[in-house]
């Protein structure tokens, strides 16, 4: 099935709004096997509508069209799309019925604006919306099946379910598509794509691979149609995952990952912050069942207050500066003291823009982390990012050092090592 | 001038990636008067790419390409612009200089697939990419500007600021154009539509009102053009600003607003947060100069931790519940006892999904906000969110109550008052 993407409307054209709305067709598309080709995108241009829509429907079986069914003078969809099959617009019974019970059900009176929401054009067939006025619908043009639905997100989404989805299994039928997604942190695209291609002797035709990097993590994906690309995936998978094993992070997320191991093992945690100030503890927080595994965290962001909370030692602070490994292994170990956790993260670094120094330059980061008998540290450098892409990327690497722990991966991690510092 | 945006990768079309940039050219380019007329979106097929490249360059001063100049297979931007211009393909002396530069920095060798980076279209002006390993380039295309850019945000935007936009500028002039921002909380965008039409007798016609809701802040825009409209904003914001005072977050987020008017006022705060775990510190340190104004942050999510780290009182919790207006209290007494702050935010609720029961749903929070004398509660359920949902709403509840208290504006704010349970 050849389908494309229409949005309209101001709003999308001037940055005024990010447009979610084609990730979410996209995805229930993908559901069912069927990629959209092209995406155009215009803002609300009478004839600049009206010969889109003409040229987008040529070679195309479907066109859905989002956007410009509003109650204002600037939503024009239905009258451009009339203008385009030649047809004229007309007042719906089925969509002015819908309208006069919504206003109704809402003890309101419906006025002329409203009233447009009934005109479409003679000869569509109707799109029901269980949620908003605007009424979406389908109409033939040169052969092409142009499905117009309202840029409302929640009233798209309950069209595309209930109605648009369901009428093109019926039409063309959908796809067998498998599509698996792997986390991972601590490799990037390229290494990656290096990785494979040197270790995968003959990558299956049938098997897509693709990446989505969201920081912090990075979302490996393989997607196969039909029974053969199924019986490639599952070929391909047993010789993939040794390859991965050190960088997967499951559950979404670097926090939700740990939250999961540390729960399968029994182990609480507990984080004592300096740079960082509250963002790892926020990170493991915000994962259900985060309860299990952590009860206190430590925001200790002045000298004294390393003291006070942790019992950092004065003389530590004073000969060796908050940015220490003393001090990072001196608040580990009193966090673990007054929790009575079984695993700590310590972190105290120079997240910037100011309070650097020649010796400490800005994104100068030290870590503790493990238990009470087994603490480690380390110093890196993260510079070369402002203040809060260091405070991330802390997070991110504090996280990913305590799953390295859990699951036993000695070493190093590549991906740190040129920027060791202590 | 004529504009006109192409965006290009598979993951912009199969709903992995919600395409951010395509808003910040459109901002970027609103600012100097500029609009965009059309914009596409295409995956990765070569030949696709080559027909729309070149269909798009026609009609067109300006065609701004945006994916694509990656190192991998996919990456197809720079031969099908090539292509396009029956150009042929050669290494470029300058962005091979650049990668070379690029990975003797950062201690890495340059593979062949990191070389593709510096194949481009032969005759092409190169935009530099000081954050990214892909350079940019520029080639004409049947008279239209085709300047192809990498699609990571952070590379995009330094490639619009530091090249893009000023060469625009040169070759076509920028239209005169105010641009104010103002962000706002507490607020919905109808609401605020609504209030604006009430109050403000006579719009003027020659300014532009915009809105753009980032979660927790909603942004009013004031956009005019020449001279007159500079006039009409400056007529307009005194009548506007009193409107808009109760509600307005300067600094970009509420954690900014809130550190810059605790460091006007020479105060210090502390935070003692169960439910949203390091959340609310975690906003407040993200900005330069917290240090200022923050000292220590209790991260208290077990109970025993809220008696030993904050001082609850065991019984308090055994009769009232952690969720409670005594706990609340005593978290925020206790987080000003032992850090020495002068304010304090505490904060306790049922973030979700399980802990919630008939008296104490999923959503029910209590906060504690002021100083040791002047510590107010208030219980606000919130529910209909999924977990990180109640988490980000409360984090943002908790400041905007704070900001309000550094105001001295009184009385419950509107979009709480419904919420109220205790």
């Amino acid at each position: 099935m050849r389908i494309k993407l229409l949005l309209t409307g101001n709003e999308l054209m001037n940055g005024d709004i990010v447009d979610s709305n084609s990730a979410m067709v996209a995805q229930r598309f993908a559901a069912h096997g069927w990629t959209i080709r092209e995406k155009r995108t215009i803002g609300d241009d009478r004839q600049l509508l009206i010969d889109t829509l003409g040229a987008m429907a040529r070679d195309c079986d479907v066109l859905l069209v989002n956007g410009g069914l509003g109650p204002t003078v600037d939503d024009l969809t239905a009258e451009a799309l009339a203008s385009a099959a030649g047809v004229a617009i007309a007042e719906q019974p089925q969509a002015l019925a819908h309208l006069e019970q919504w206003s109704t059900q809402r003890g309101l009176v419906l006025n002329a604006a409203n009233r447009k929401q009934a005109l479409l054009p003679a000869g569509c067939d109707i799109i029901p919306n269980p949620v908003g006025t605007a009424v979406g619908f389908a109409l033939d043009l040169h052969g092409c099946r142009v499905m117009c639905t309202p840029g409302v997100p929640s009233e798209l989404e309950r069209m595309l379910d209930g109605s648009i989805v369901p009428e093109l299994v019926q039409r063309f039928g959908a796809g067998q598509t498998k599509l698996i997604k792997i986390g991972l942190f601590g490799i990037g695209e390229s290494a990656l794509q290096q990785l494979i291609s040197d270790r995968i002797a003959s990558w299956p035709a049938s098997v897509e691979l693709g990446f989505r990097a969201s920081f912090p993590v990075l979302e490996l994906k393989l997607a196969s149609h039909g029974a053969d690309g199924e019986r490639a995936i599952e070929t391909l998978l047993p010789q993939l995952e040794p390859l991965l094993a050190e960088y997967r992070v499951d559950g979404g997320s670097l926090g939700a990952c740990v939250v999961d191991l540390l729960q399968r093992r029994g182990l609480r945690i507990t984080t004592a912050e300096s740079c960082t100030g509250g963002l790892i503890a926020s990170q493991i927080t915000t994962i259900a069942g985060a309860s299990n595994v952590f009860d206190a965290g430590f925001v200790t962001y002045s000298n004294a207050m390393k003291i006070d909370m942790v019992g950092v030692d004065a003389a530590t602070l004073e000969r060796d500066g908050a940015v220490s490994k003393t001090t990072v292994l001196q608040m580990a170990r009193g966090a673990l003291d007054r929790s009575g956790a079984d695993l700590a993260i310590a972190i105290s670094g120079i997240a910037g823009p100011s309070g650097g120094s020649d010796d400490k330059p800005v994104g100068t980061v030290w870590f503790a982390w493990g238990g009470r008998d087994d603490l480690r540290t380390a110093c890196y450098e993260l510079g070369g990012r402002n203040r809060q892409g260091i405070q991330q990327y802390s997070a991110a690497i504090a996280l990913d050092l305590m799953r390295r722990k859990l699951l036993d991966i000695d070493g190093e991690p590549n991906y740190l090592r040129t920027k060791r510092r202590g």
